[in-house]
């Protein structure tokens, strides 16, 4: 089969590998039909993962369909539509026991395109396929399936319930990129007085606006717009989108004392916290991987409708072009990108909403 | 009537101050039976708080006795023996709708001895007295009750509570000074499998031991023992109770992942929190300033024998040997000083307890 390859620090091919085979009871082998790009997977090429080793195929997100299963799969079998989460769950272990299997301490976690070959292939094989993978019902179109593998899950869960939105609330969203709207899509279930949108980016801030920010600004505007509005007290909830030490706190000097600062962003460096001015404001900072308990919520949701998945899909490709997906969406400042689609029922290049 | 006054960093005096007069219709004059000297009023004299104006009465503990009252309190009446409360309420804005007291907007919070003057005197006024003041149970002793006032809803509020202690649960507390002491003997209350103390000082491990930690640690060995002790996982709770930089790292190394980091200690310097390591941890970190709901449950339980309160008082003193008390309670280190009391029935000087 074919495959796109990690190959150090800069390096990846779409090119001919092994077909997986089941290696253990649990595993189910997906025929993939349909595939995205995360921005981890730019941050495995740039080198900032070292436990991904050369030789790995990568991506962690997929919709396809079961053409093999182990002695010890019971819930998905053969001919079987599904969603591949980004994250397997051994279903044993006390972090699974709390529904935090993201944390799996029993062999899986976030392992697909990390620690084993992952989804970007025409094949791939799923460890504990009969939590890790998710049975899709007919409704709900594979190009709009695959952002339940991980962007909405983790922005559902990560940004708007780790943050405690709730009805009234104002919002502040740092970073307008994929997981950012889809933190403002997610952020409008819960009936909040107003979203802010932060971003640098007039484009990013334009999707932001049409998934449903009431606000936008830009980071050095972001701070005394949350102010103005919130009669100087700040932001109930700050969503952290973007993962660099300056948005980071830029969340934290919005922040309202009682408010919430939920990260999302994926950081390689570390940040100042001022707790010189924090230690008495009751703050409550989270951080976290998805866990992906809410996917089946989050299906249901897409199959009635209620989650503008497509709007975040701004190019797609066959899945054998998967050199230029990963091009046009590491360029999305100059492409216009935020999420990029391969594979799916139609496998011609169609850019589906113009940034 | 005699007050402890401050005049500017460094300086302080038991002097000739008049006497307070009621001056809003929610105010209550209190007769100053018993107080205590908070770390907080350390920082005032040294310079670390500069919105406390030099000529202002220090303190926000006491216990007393209502004397007059203005003509909107309702709940206490003159010959009432009550707690007065680190914090002020006005029970009517926004945060005290919500309970969050510690972030009245409407002229409370803590301003006893910070904005306005406090308890280190023969009498003090109490804004807003119907809500902070609590009247005590005969049963109490003062020198007990005055414990009440902040270290115990402080520590029970924004250490344990924060921190989410359950019953099961490896709980570190990082700083045995009185604070830290109290989150240890509070969080016994929610069964944990055990408490681990960390502190420099042998004198203060074995306060914790007698408070109820079950192990106890200096902060170079910390981290290697609750490793040892969670089979590498971490702690599910960590209070921070000291407000340096160096203690609040090593609290965020501690924990595990999906655990709990509870401030409770007074920063003066930002800290460095290494999200590139606590992106993915599921940590949740919290901040606070008391708020005193608690502080109606925390006198019955006193009143019942279940708080270890008279365990931390190390000194008393009478009330006018203000200086002298300053003297050892901020020598902790030197004369084995936890909490010193002033007041009180007997007004001898008293070593109740060798550290």
């Amino acid at each position: 089969m074919k495959g796109f390859v990690f190959h150090g620090t800069g390096q990846a091919a779409w090119e001919e590998v092994p077909d997986p085979d089941i290696k253990d009871p649990t595993d189910a082998i997906v025929r993939v039909d349909c595939v995205t790009i995360c921005g981890t997977d730019l941050h495995i090429l740039r080198g900032d993962v070292p436990e991904t080793h050369p030789g790995t195929v990568l991506g962690h997100e997929a919709v396809g369909e079961i053409v093999e299963t182990a002695t010890d799969v019971h819930t998905v079998q053969p001919g079987d539509r599904v969603l591949v989460s980004c994250i397997t769950a051994c279903g044993r272990c006390g972090y699974c026991w709390e529904r935090t299997y993201g944390q799996c301490r029993g062999g899986g976690g976030w392992i697909l395109g990390h620690l084993i070959d992952g989804t970007q292939a025409e094949y791939v094989r799923v460890p504990y396929a009969d939590l890790s993978v998710h049975a899709l019902p007919g409704t709900v179109d594979s190009k709009d399936a695959v952002l339940l593998a991980d962007i909405f899950p983790t922005a559902y869960e990560v940004g708007v319930l780790n943050g405690h939105v709730r009805p009234g609330d104002t919002v502040a969203v740092v970073g307008a990129g994929p997981i950012g709207l889809a933190a403002i899509a997610t952020a409008r279930l819960f009936a909040p007085e107003r979203i802010v949108a932060v971003d640098l980016a007039p484009t990013r801030l334009d999707a932001a606006k049409q998934l449903g920010a009431d606000a936008l600004a830009e980071p050095g505007q972001a701070q005394e717009l949350i102010s103005d509005l919130t009669d100087g007290l700040g932001a109930d909830v700050v969503i952290e989108a973007v993962g660099v030490p300056e948005s980071f706190e830029l969340c934290t000097r919005m922040v309202r004392p009682g408010g919430h600062v939920a990260n999302m962003g994926v950081h390689g460096r570390p940040v100042t916290l001022h707790l010189e001015d924090l230690w008495s404001k009751d703050i409550t900072l989270t951080t976290g991987l998805v866990d992906t308990y809410s996917t089946p919520t989050l299906l249901r949701m897409a199959a009635a409708g209620r989650l503008p998945t497509s709007s975040l899909v701004t190019h797609t490709f066959p899945l054998d072009q998967m050199e230029e997906a990963y091009d046009v969406f590491g360029r999305g400042a100059d492409t216009g990108a935020l999420k990029v689609v391969l594979g799916g029922q139609q496998h011609e290049v169609v850019a589906v909403r113009a940034a």
